[in-house]
């Protein structure tokens, strides 16, 4: 049992309206010092056997992200 | 100028649909190993000065998690 966590952000030149309106929001709770927010997602997989990398980019690039507009990274965590 | 990240997970107890449903589709695709799926949110903020690890906390609590149902992880990155 191997826990994969995949964590799918917006890309950079893509602009990010939940992510300015935390930034709105914290300025007006008393945090101006947050200059930027960037919301996405993050997925934690629990996989039975062995995927291979290849397989993990598949499934993070076919089914959680959207790679039009978003970039994803791939991390095995040691459970 | 600081990265923080913040991860906002469902609680363990707490029911996952949306997980549930790329279980299913995964299943589906050719990727029966994958047993369970937990769907939360990352959160990348850029400080400008220096927040505490107090107020970190309060902006994750208050602002970014709804900790009724979610916990959430804060993380300082090295830029």
């Amino acid at each position: 049992m191997a826990r994969i966590v995949v964590d799918v952000m917006p890309k950079a030149e893509i602009l990010d309206p939940q992510g300015q309106a935390i930034v709105g929001a914290l300025g007006r709770l008393g945090f101006p010092g947050v200059s930027d927010v960037r919301q996405g997602k993050r997925f934690e997989l629990e996989v039975e056997g062995d995927l291979s990398d290849e397989q993990l980019q598949q499934i993070a690039a076919d089914v959680l992200a959207n790679t039009v507009i978003e970039d994803f990274t791939v991390t095995r965590v040691n459970a």
